[in-house]
This record gives structure tokens, sequence and C-alpha cells, in this order.
């Protein structure tokens, strides 16, 4: 019999937030979602030991209610290869039009995944959510073992099947219509690109752990379709990104509200891994240029000054405006107005349905 | 007040037969989903006229119910350009090994349309769906002149909005796990992959016309998942696919059947549009080349021989294997058995969503 994952967590409404780590994800948001009664994360995996303490510590200090944290399994980070020159002579212009120094690689793409498991441990985090794959089984064991509460990823069934072997305790059934990053560690991502329809109820099929359904998902109809699909919950990313509480800069927000729903793309050029975000310039010259990104997270980091220059320029262009497919239904509006307002859709959603023919 | 689609065809279930051109749908596929009380279809644009009539008066021998006939809309018919040499190299060695004629393209790609539709008129066909664009005013005039129901499909908000004002009375909102060929007439066919989750509520949003949801839908989860994401039917192909009525060869269905969800793909390789199948050989091998495919319908002429041929032999790997991606949830059982099956999912479907959390 599979464990109800609300009551589980004393959810009053089934949603988790997405981690969106880089920006828009920030302790208040986090804090929000689950004074709301979801289960509000945050995505640490570019932050040193030191910063996931503060950001962990503040979010404990908005809110008494559980939460989760995000990190990428070390799996995702790939040895250097590839053409740096070419990498940086690509970056090279929109540095120059920013102001700042050439583009360089720093000694180390991202931080040490071993510290930051050490400081997640430390701190006894109630829930630990992985992307891009499994850590290693001691990890897990470690983890489990201070009653930290593990959620998988995955984008195909096989991944779904590996991560409940591995012990976790549910998973996320990330669709093609999500925002930013894939998941996908089985197989090439570029195979791994299913829609929630279809991916919610053949993950929900294979495995007895609780399935989190994410991609595209907006509102209450989507948060109703989840359930009908075989999902206990659903992670929401996009639908934040325009709360007061997010760290999206004016500039993402804007070219969100602005964006189609035919609008976004898939990209390796901004962090050498896949992702889901509206067009702009960089994606359209990467594309256009046929940019050889380096491999995760060397692009990453190679990009990160630029990005983070277009920042302070209020520049879109040249910014990641990770978004998923249902960007037409975004609202803006506080993360606990937008938790009320998700939680009687879907009641009336349900309603709506009990009714029809 | 948006007109009930189920009660304008006295439908009993909410679902809409995918048209299937070009082998699985057949005259007895479409009668018996109409006869189990759904919308039944025929795909009828590969067919002449005479064809189109035996096709028509079989499914009228066969259910006294409302019917549907497919057409792609003829701007879907490019002039020939490209490099035919190049095309016809590449068939070449498939050509050699089923022991066929070299490959050469015919004087015309494909049917008439204008003869197609004056056909369709004739017959007084009760509903007509039309996919890849949107046909002259007049030709929609004519159409409901006699009383046809018009039918689009749209792969974005925009198509669904083009179609809505052009007169038609519903429309299929395409989501990228859909198989076989993409709808996309108003944008380029990459940037119209719209999940089924994300795509559905927003065209819903855009038009007072009926939705039909397709894409990724395979059982009573998905049929209840769409009515909550706002559709009033859904339209299913591939969860027929394997049904006895079928005209899938047996190849395609144990293809179909041993084939993850992870395991389709978008190709152009044998059509000249985008259209979605489980990967196999010939499309392997078309990006391994990187052939550049004709545009349509002249690619789909000049493979067609390969096709048939690959059918006598019964060689999967040659033959076109459009497919969705709700691949495991296939089964194989006869359409009216399918159909009872579905309707109950449906009301156990809404069932328990009543009774949850």
């Amino acid at each position: 019999m599979q464990h109800d994952f609300c009551r589980r967590h004393a959810l009053t409404t089934p949603i988790v937030l997405a981690p969106m780590a880089g920006g828009p994800g920030t302790p208040e948001l986090a804090a929000a979602v689950s004074e709301a009664g979801g289960l509000g994360s945050l995505g640490v995996n570019y932050l040193s030991p030191k910063q996931i303490e503060e950001a962990v510590a503040r979010t404990r200090s908005l809110t008494q209610r559980t939460f989760a944290v995000n990190l990428f399994a070390p799996e995702s980070t790939q040895p250097l290869s590839g053409n740096i020159d070419a990498a940086r002579a690509f970056l090279a212009a929109f540095h120059s039009q920013l102001g700042i120094a050439s583009p360089s690689l720093p000694e180390h793409a991202g931080e040490n995944f071993e510290k930051q498991l050490e400081v997640v441990l430390g701190l006894r985090v109630p829930a630990v959510t992985f992307t891009m794959g499994i850590p290693s089984p001691s990890a897990i064991q470690n983890l489990k073992a201070q009653g930290a509460y593990l959620i998988g990823t995955a984008t195909t069934v096989e991944e779904a099947e590996r991560i409940e072997r591995a012990g976790f305790d549910a998973v996320v059934a990330q669709g093609s219509e999500a925002g930013a990053h894939r998941g996908t560690f089985a197989v090439k991502e570029e195979f791994a690109l299913i829609g929630t329809m279809a991916l919610t109820p053949q993950v929900a099929d294979a495995v007895s752990i609780p399935v989190i359904a994410s991609g595209g998902i907006m509102d209450g109809r989507g948060i109703v379709a989840a359930l009908a699909l075989g999902a206990q919950a659903v992670q929401l990313g996009t639908a934040f990104l325009c709360c007061d509480e997010a760290g999206t800069s004016p500039e993402y927000r804007q070219a969100l509200l602005d964006a189609r729903e035919d609008q976004t793309t898939l990209t390796r050029g901004f962090s050498g891994r896949l992702a889901r975000g509206v067009r702009n310039e960089f994606i359209d010259q990467a594309e256009a240029t046929d940019l050889e990104p380096l491999p995760f997270p060397w692009q990453n980091a190679l990009t990160r000054p630029m990005r983070q220059a277009a920042r302070v320029a209020e520049r879109a262009g040249l910014q990641s405006l990770w978004a998923g497919q249902g960007l037409r239904m975004l609202r803006k509006q506080t993360a606990a107005e937008l938790m009320a307002r998700l939680k009687d859709e879907i009641e009336a959603g349900k309603q709506r349905l009990s009714t029809m023919g």
C-alpha cells in the first residue's frame, strides 16, 4: 500500500514548490509555500556550505513547517572537455557589450557535493530532493538514518524504477513541458522528453512510491488532471515565478509575461545540460553559431559572469529565462494568495468533474 | 455559451478516434468506435475520390451513427524543391534490400484536394476534420452549407484562435505527445511542441468552441485529466492501434508492444513533415546521414514504395511506426471492448477524485 504523501508531510494542498536554484527560488518563497500548506523547496545546488546554512536558517526563521532542499546528484558533474577556446570566443562579444572581463573558466566549476551533503545532513533538513541522478548508497543511507524524506526526479519510467530501487520515498515525474533543467540521467536527454500527460500514468504504473507530477501544471485544472493521472501531488515552478516572494528579476518577469506558450525552447547553451527557457538573444545566437557548449557544470560556470552582469544591466536577452510551457497561465500575486487560489480551484475542479455528463 | 460537443453528436463517451490515414485507420475501426458511442474517424487524405466513396460506404454499412472524415488542409502541400538526387540516393540501398525498383518520384505527390473535397461534399459526411491548416473560406462555407460539423487541429493557441475565427465548430488541441503527423501550420513545427498538459488549458482559455484534447491520452486516467484541463472530449489514436479492427500490420503491432515511452521520436524522414513514431532503422539512418527530406508530400510519395514493400516483407525497420508517448499503456482488444473499458475507467476516475483528500 502506497503511503499518503500529503498526510506524511501534513500538507493541506498537494503542491511541492520546484527548487529553482540560481535566482527565483528564495527562502521567502519556500517558507510561504510551506506556510500555506504545501511543501516549500530550496534549490541549494549552486550554494556553498555556508550559504546553504544561511538559506536553511532563513527558511526556518519564516516557517516551522516542513520543507525540502534540492541538490543535483554528483553524476551530473562531468569532467572538463570540449573546445574551451571556442566556447570562450562565443561569449566574448557579450562580455564586451556588458563591459566585463573576457570569459574565463574558474578552477572549480561547481560546489563540492560531499561538503554540501555534509551540511544538509548536519542541518537535519526534513526532506531532500535530487535531480539528474541518484546519489551513492551511503549518501542515501546517511540521509535516511537521520530521518530525511527522499524525493528523486525521473524523466522516464526506467529512471523512476531506479529511484524506487535506490530507496527513495517518492519520485517527481518531470514531463517535457517543465521549465529549467531536465532531470534526466539514464538516457540521452533528447530521448527523455515525455509529456506530463503520458509520463505520469506510466510512472505511476511502474512504481509503488508516491508520484509527484511536474511539467506544464499552472493552475487547479492541471493539479486535478495530475491527480486523475495517478499522481499524489504536483511540483510547480513556473507558476510561482512571478510571485512577490520569488527572486525573479524584473526583466525576467516581464519576459515571462510577454512570452507565449510556443516561445520556450530547450537549450544547452547556458549550462551544458538541456534546460527549457524563453527563447532570447543568447539562445538564438548559440543556435545560429552552432555553439558546442562545455559539459555541465563547466558551461554553467563559464556563462555565470555574463548572466550576472546581464541581470545588473537588466538585460533579459542574456539571462537564462527558465520557464515551462504553461506561460499564458502565469499569475502575479503573493505565494499565499496563489496557494489559496489553487486550493479553491482544486475543489472547484473536482466538483465540476463530478457533475459532468 | 459553449455548445455541448457530446450532446451535439449524441456521443455516450467523450472519445474521438484519431483518423490514422495510411494503414491503421479502417472503416471497421471507425464504425466500431461510433457504434460504441464515440466519434469514429476515417483518415482519407491519401485516398482517391473513388477510394473515399468506398471507405465512406463501407463505414455506413457498418454503423448508422455519426462519424468524421479527415483531410490535410491544402496548404500542407508544398511545391517540389530540395535535392531530389540526394533524397533518392538515400533510399536506394533500402530499395535494393527489398528487391524493388530504384526510388523515383511520381508526377503527382498526392491526391487533388479539390476533388477529394468534392466527393466529401457529395457524400454529405456528418463531420469533417482538418489538420495542417485551414481550408479556403469557400470550402468551409460549402461544407457548412450541407450541415457538416467542422473540426480543426491546433498545436498552438494562435492556431486554435485562427481555427475558431475561420468558422470551425470545434478544435483538437494536439499536444507534443501525439503520434504521427503534427498538425502545425502557423509556426515552425519545432516551435509547436507543447505538451498536452500545458496546451489544453491554454487553448480552452483562448477559444469559445469545444476543445478536444489529444496527445499521450491512453486510458480513463488521461481522459479524466483532459476533462479537468477544460477539454470536452479527447482524441485517441495510439490507444486503438492494437485493436483487432485496426489496419496496423503485425510487425508494427509488435514494435509498439516492445517499445518504451522514451523510444518514439519526431522525424521528417518519412514524409517531409514532422511526425512521431517508434525509432527504427530508417529513422536512425536518416539521422546518421543527415538526410534532407523533400517537402511534404513529395518525401511521402518518394518513400511510399519502400514503406509498402517493407510491409509486404514484414520488416518494421523500414515502416513508419507512428505512435504517441503513452506506449506502455497500449492494450490489445476489440475496439468495442476498449471503448467499454474506457467508459468504466472514466466513471471510476471521477469517483476516485471526488473521494480524494
